[in-house]
């Protein structure tokens, strides 16, 4: 079963440059609340999970920027749950723009799942359960 | 006894805009640049202040910006700690274009010293004496 | 007539620092949020308005920080038309954090409008038409 | 022979995150900063080469973060071209932490040269010749 999720944000002054379009490390910052909202989705909340003690930081980012968003575009951020290991998950991420469709961006993010000491922990059975219904 | 600070910067792609300028929330981070240096040219390494306990968070923002800074400029930030009272500090920071030092912005933050349990509390006098001399 | 809308956020990793709050700088972005959709409300979209030669630079900004913002908070920014001058436009802006309504920031930001040239020009009447309206 | 350059940075307070380490987004900022000054030390100012009607976008980022940065730590920005293709170029970035030289990140960004219509172009000569020498 695909686990995948879809967002829409708008393009912000703050997030253009001086080439008129979206800085490149701001899709980042989508791929975040893509990742953050797919997960919402399946009743995980990120901010409880670190309460919790465990956190899900990136290990690894690619992206392919295709096309420019500008000041003011709409987007459609969708994220997919691509897998599921031991220890680790991998992201995939599409960035379009509205109304068109167009495909801007393409990425993915590895993170791995550690506990309050910095260590790589197995992915808990609770999230991993969400994750997989 | 004035305590002042400058350093220099210089404009990155990513801290401009549409408008070819830099984006006005990100000339605050500068003033935050511009106040770690003053704290550190006076023997005060803000992270370890952190470590003891104590924060500085800031509890006002004021800036006026009087002419745009582009990507590449190199710029001077002056930063001037202007008060101490008991439990808060202020600084006023200038933003000019070099060569011609010609003044882009000019603003001040008030910070308020606070503990682990995020209330305030008295400047501690380590710092004070520090600041003072 | 009060022209005024509210707008709603929530808040992300990237927004967040060090001291586990959002970063005094980007509830700057929000504010620029605020006015882009208060506008739209009204008719005015910023791009269009843009794309006729026409920029609405800030050239003031206060904020005080009353109590802070965490990650995944929901917000809402509301902002406030306060004047409209020859040239000049002043809004106000507070945040608030849902579902409480504590009140976290409250701001205000001046706006010059001018030309391609970058010289200070009259507020165009038909944007003053919209804003009275 | 390896064009390579290296740049110092210090991180921000407003880099950071709730982690309490440097937000992954941030580093593509380090690895712009990088490429700018590479090519500065080559004698090209990327500001002029847009002044041409020439722009360097990014098409692809990568990169692998192996230790987080911190607030205060001073770190070493370490910019290879790597390859420069008919119409692309290829950098790649390393990130270490001083003084312990620690490799905290490695990444790479393959850029198109375009023009003012935005379509892909030659590498000019004179860049391709400056970044041979």
């Amino acid at each position: 079963m695909v686990v995948e999720h879809e967002i829409l944000t708008r393009v912000r002054y703050a997030d253009t440059d001086t080439m008129r379009v979206v800085y490149y490390a701001n899709f980042l910052v989508w791929f975040e609340s893509g990742r953050v909202e797919l997960l919402r989705s399946k009743g995980i909340v990120y901010r409880d999970i670190e309460h919790l003690g465990i956190f899900i930081p990136v290990i690894e980012v690619q992206a392919n920027y295709l096309a420019p968003a500008r000041f003011d575009d709409e987007l459609l951020v969708r994220t997919r749950l691509a897998k599921i290991g031991k220890t680790s998950m991998r992201f995939e991420n599409e960035v379009y723009k509205l109304p068109s469709m167009e495909l801007l961006c393409r990425g993915h993010t590895v993170h791995v799942v550690v506990g309050s000491d910095g260590k790589p922990m197995p992915v808990p059975d609770e999230i991993r359960a969400k994750l997989s219904s």
